[in-house]
């Protein structure tokens, strides 16, 4: 069933709510749930929460109610890196960290079930999740993905079973975004039948690798290959770095980048080789090999393609950050939420200290981070399936792996930013207890801080995503090269969005009213929410095409002069893409729930489209796309939203499904709630004995007259 | 002279610059200035940045130039705590912390100049300055402005001398910003002639205290003075709480808050009291006392009003924490400015590697938060006026005093807020680097991370200033109590804006026109900005008014349910104005300066003014104060001002005067620089001899035909 065919009927406001467009009524601040017998699911709601590998999630979570995997942050980083090497050990023993690899080693050739189980790491210590995703997700992915069966049969089971601790050297200090400019080289000797490794300079030293200051004893270095004259392009080399007792092999030299802003469980560091010599056979040689006398073949003829084809193939870390930021924000969410029903601030006008979510700006500030949350988790299904389609083999072709990695590219940076807005927010809206370290906040703001950066930084992955769309929208710019700031440009014509979610690409404008009542109901629709989003994606990009088409006849330097002047509205546009994206998931788990789900769940996606509307108001309304009667009732809408929601908030907590021991925060333990059952149960004696005192206030106003309430100030 | 009489003659744009509105020319990417005499009058500019007490500053930046006294991370909590405290006696040695005491007690009665030296430690690590802030800023202040002679003589010269470390025991665990509803009771006992000091439940237990920990042996506690069976609502008593040797006294509990997620230097805890009995002239007792019969009296009469009269001496605290989140943002920029002209990044087209600055993205994400930190450096210099004219008794009155604490309330937030998001992108714009903790980022950022709620959270803060104007806009709302949510709203009419500005109110929206070159023209001018600006609070602060009219006549608890549909519109307000105090504050500075200095002054003001009308784009279309045209030109003429300004950045950052000694980050050393410079000269060397290797894609180029390029992937 599409959109256009069939618009969904769900439960629309009554036209009653929508006289107030002028004059808010405050709804419920105490907030009732208005009928008991219409709760929420959540049994259901956290089944399509787990979605497909629901069981491997489960595994983790329990898995990690083990305190010795908890995060210690009072420990010095040097003890945290020892202590996260050994908790290794414990994913190990529990067969954690199999699940990728073949069958012929022991793997359980579940790609999709294997980062959904690493994605709740997370929750145990961020440090964790990212150890093991270098020793497994990327160190050994590598010698997966890029070497050939030979390679797999030597070091994988040593690498499953953390006999060689391994880096993933790629990033060079001077070179990070541009992997294809890396200046490390292996150099082929015909005569030894070696590859030489060597950095150059400083600039090409390998940069913020984790187990590269203390713990690994190989790593998969990429570097130039040369041979015979030519320099091949960046490949990958299985390099042996320390021996067992954690020497430095000769030639080869370290750095610790020491202390960070998170992540002090791992020991990120520098590495540098001085004519480093391996056998020919450590190239890991499935995208190009060299023979014994240094003659070059690849199954991949255009050096370009090769070269994006083996960076594709190490997708998966970019698929798990999206994963992990938003269980880091439910988890952030959870705690928040937990402590909003709990704290009271303010007399609430009745004589009660109100609770923090009584106000009306505590909902707003978090309730639609709530409900983006909810379309980060289905967007990561999609993300999440798609990745398992391709590495599976279920569906892996060119086209495949093109949208797969769009899709990635253009999710995780969202999903990132998305987590560490939720989760300053959270640490902010529960104020001196948000700062302490013992409610989570701060050290998971900490932790995933270099998520937005790392993995391929946050705004490089949309100019990318940009570059696509680019792409889509005109074969004209399909691998077009604009000063080659980022190369990667498939030619397929159609859109990956398109295609997932059967929405129809607007032709025009949608057509305004002058029609108030028309105007509010209109921004209901979820047709009309998806028209608006798709046509400011589609108008960005045609107006850079516009743009970029006179450039084509350029000189390289004034082209890229004039693609580097569209750069900002270009990413604009790659975020304005993904967003919609997170919408449309989100869109279509409310096909796939039930009864009152359906119902909240309709609304979440209202608040999440009317948030990403307002956003870009300005821009709707001066490009002609919203009418300013319409504009204007978006702001009302999204509060009303908000107070539909509100009672609903606890559920949808819970349908999260973290037990005290992920969450660990004492403020989600209920000592809130108990600390303030003692102070009412206090002064609630109190004024029931004859000691309470009398205020000075109340005093005045018995003085200057029985009966007369007291002046105010 | 006022705006509206005399519009400043600035360097106008040329009609050239304007014909662009659909479509920009790209100007110097690489950016060389224009003409090598237009170049900016750095010193004039730092002393215009220095300010008044530049003197004090420039003794603090001297004094952290020595590494005793810089932050030293990677120590565990315990070790940085001790440190700090040490460093405490750095700055007594050296006259630091005297000069806002009073003469008689060996003071310099300069309490401008104080926080302004103050400010300054901020580079050199903001626990030291927290910490220098609860020892004398809070736990000496409160002694010295809640307390008279009697008490300032028998305690300043210790507290000045770090002989008696102390405390400033207000906020509880259930009650920070609602400080009115406290817990802890101070109960008078005519027949000792003491009170009795106690927390009578674990909610009103001490919470979040510097020095409560470990170092206080004092605290300056804020109870309800309860004398005679009558509650005279919370006042300040001097509590000894450890003895030499930090016993704890009997009856004082401490709890240790432990790590927290920044400013780890201090010694953060709760403090209990159980019937704690202290001397009757323990009492800080300016504004209410007690006799030795128990008969309570106060120089105000009001209880309200001589509560917040109490508080609002301890305004500087808010004061200092403009200045230093604008000085850690001012740090921040400096070192990732400089880190963007030097680290390169993929092929500009022209066969070199580009800087990160040449990038439109790195440009536009920097330089208007450079904009806005140039407005709030000037923003703070009134506010420090302002605080120096009451406090040093210049201009002390009742009205000063209210205008001071509004001023305050409104600039602390926004300029905590841009601390941050300053560091948090500067962070991420130096990518991997960004994020270790040798170049600054993320120290800074968890040490300020916690400004925005301490010293009162920023949106309670906020809606303080909204009140406020509410107040201001209507005599009928002054005082207007809507469920005490804020209860400090004073019923002065005039605009305290306005008057520091001479700007006039705008009475009806501004005349739009069709013209387009008028459209462009007319947001360059300043009076227009400011007159959107004002146009935008006083709109929405008008439509609360009229929300709130039908509450007078509701019950209490009615009317706070109404005032809480408003709260998110009344933030809104209170920081659209704060915005505009800072914008006010960069248009005076534009005046003040000359020359080149004035003409880039003018575009920093013109870019922040921009990037805050098109921050609120939409409202301001929907609400009919901007044409959809001329809305629509202001994405390009953001984009034109940050090229014009791009030549001009580094002399910017040169007058906020930091030596690498503040700095300390490695990317600021010219470390990049270097390297960068290592590895084009080993290129440049290797094209110049015969070994260097050609590359795969040139050979495929040349087999396929001579003088062919090289065909695009």
């Amino acid at each position: 069933m599409t959109l256009t065919e069939h618009p969904r009927t769900a439960p629309e406001p009554t036209p009653a709510d929508d006289a107030a467009t002028n004059r808010e009524v405050p709804e419920r601040r105490r907030s009732p749930r208005p009928d008991h017998a219409r709760t929420l699911d959540t049994d259901a709601l956290y089944a399509q929460l787990m979605g497909r590998w629901r069981a491997e999630r489960e595994d983790t979570r329990k898995l990690i109610k083990d305190p010795a995997l908890w995060k210690q942050p009072e420990l010095t980083y040097h003890d945290q890196r020892q202590r996260v090497f050994e908790q290794l050990g414990i994913l190990v023993q529990n067969q954690s960290v199999h699940r990728a690899y073949p069958a012929y080693v022991g793997g359980g050739e579940n790609p999709g079930g294997n980062i959904a189980g690493f994605e709740e790491l997370v929750a145990a210590d961020p440090s964790l999740q990212i150890k093991a995703g270098v020793q497994w997700g990327l160190f050994g992915a590598a010698v997966h993905q890029l070497g050939t069966e030979e390679h797999h049969r030597k070091w994988l089971p040593g690498i499953m079973s953390l006999e060689i601790p391994g880096a993933f050297a790629m990033t060079e200090i001077g070179h990070g975004s541009d992997v294809a400019a890396i200046g490390t080289t292996a150099t082929y000797d015909p005569d030894t039948q070696e590859f030489v490794i060597n950095t150059p300079f400083k600039a090409a030293w390998k940069e913020y690798l984790g187990n590269a200051a203390v713990h690994g004893q190989a790593a998969t270095v990429f570097a130039q290959l040369i041979t015979r004259g030519v320099n091949h392009g960046v490949h990958c080399f299985f390099v042996p770095i320390r021996d067992a007792q954690l020497n430095l092999l000769p030639g080869v030299q370290s750095a610790d980048d020491g202390m960070k802003g998170g992540l002090n469980g791992i020991d990120n560091g520098q590495l540098a080789f001085d004519h480093v010599r391996i056998p020919r056979e450590n190239l890991l040689n499935r995208y190009g090999d060299v023979a014994e006398d240094g003659t070059y073949t690849s199954p991949i003829e255009s050096p370009g393609r090769r070269f994006f084809t083996m960076l594709g193939t190490l997708v998966q870390g970019r698929v798990s950050l999206d994963g992990a930021s938003t269980k880091a924000a439910q988890v952030g969410l959870s705690i928040a939420l937990t402590y909003a029903y709990q704290r009271r601030q303010f007399d609430d006008g009745a004589g009660e200290e109100a609770t923090l979510m009584s106000y009306q700006l505590h909902r707003r500030r978090l309730l639609p981070l709530l409900a983006q949350t909810y379309a980060a988790s289905f967007a990561h299904h999609d993300l999440l399936e798609a990745f398992h389609d391709v590495f599976s083999g279920d569906n892996d072709t060119p086209e495949s792996r093109a949208e797969l990695e769009t899709l990635a590219a253009g999710l995780k940076p969202i999903s990132t930013w998305h987590a560490l807005n939720t989760l300053q927010t959270c640490r902010e809206a529960c104020g001196g207890s948000g700062f302490i370290t013992k409610n989570r906040f701060t050290g998971l703001y900490q932790d995933l801080d270099v998520y937005a950066t790392f993995e391929g930084d946050n705004h490089i992955l949309l100019q990318l995503v940009g570059k696509r769309l680019l792409g889509d929208y005109s074969k004209e710019f399909a691998g077009a090269d604009f000063g080659s700031i980022t190369k990667y440009v498939s030619s397929r014509a159609e859109d990956l969005a398109l295609n997932r979610s059967g929405l129809r690409r607007v032709a025009q404008a949608v057509q305004d009213t002058a029609d108030a009542r028309k105007s509010a109901n209109a921004l209901k629709d979820p047709v009309a929410q998806a028209q608006l989003m798709r046509a400011r994606v589609d108008n960005l990009i045609g107006r850079i095409a516009d743009e970029l088409r006179p450039a084509r006849k350029m000189s390289k330097a004034d082209a890229a002069e004039v693609f580097n002047s569209q750069q900002v509205r270009l990413i604009e546009a790659a975020r304005s893409h993904a967003e919609l994206l997170q919408w449309e998931a989100l869109h279509r788990a409310v096909q796939e729930a039930e009864g009152v789900n359906a119902e909240v769940l309709t609304w979440l996606r209202d608040l999440f489209g009317m948030t990403l509307i307002e956003k870009n108001l300005g821009w709707y309304l001066s490009h002609g796309l919203l009418s300013t009667q319409r504009a204007r009732t978006v702001e009302s809408y999204i509060l009303r939203l908000i107070d539909r929601i509100e009672p609903y908030t606890l559920d949808l907590v819970a349908a999260f499904g973290y037990e005290q021991e992920h969450l660990r925060a004492e403020i989600s333990s209920g000592i809130e709630a108990e600390r303030q059952e003692e102070a009412r149960a206090y002064y609630r004696d109190l004024r029931a004995s004859s000691e309470a005192p009398v205020e000075e206030k109340t005093l005045r106003a018995r003085q200057t007259g029985a009966g007369k309430t007291a002046r105010r100030r």
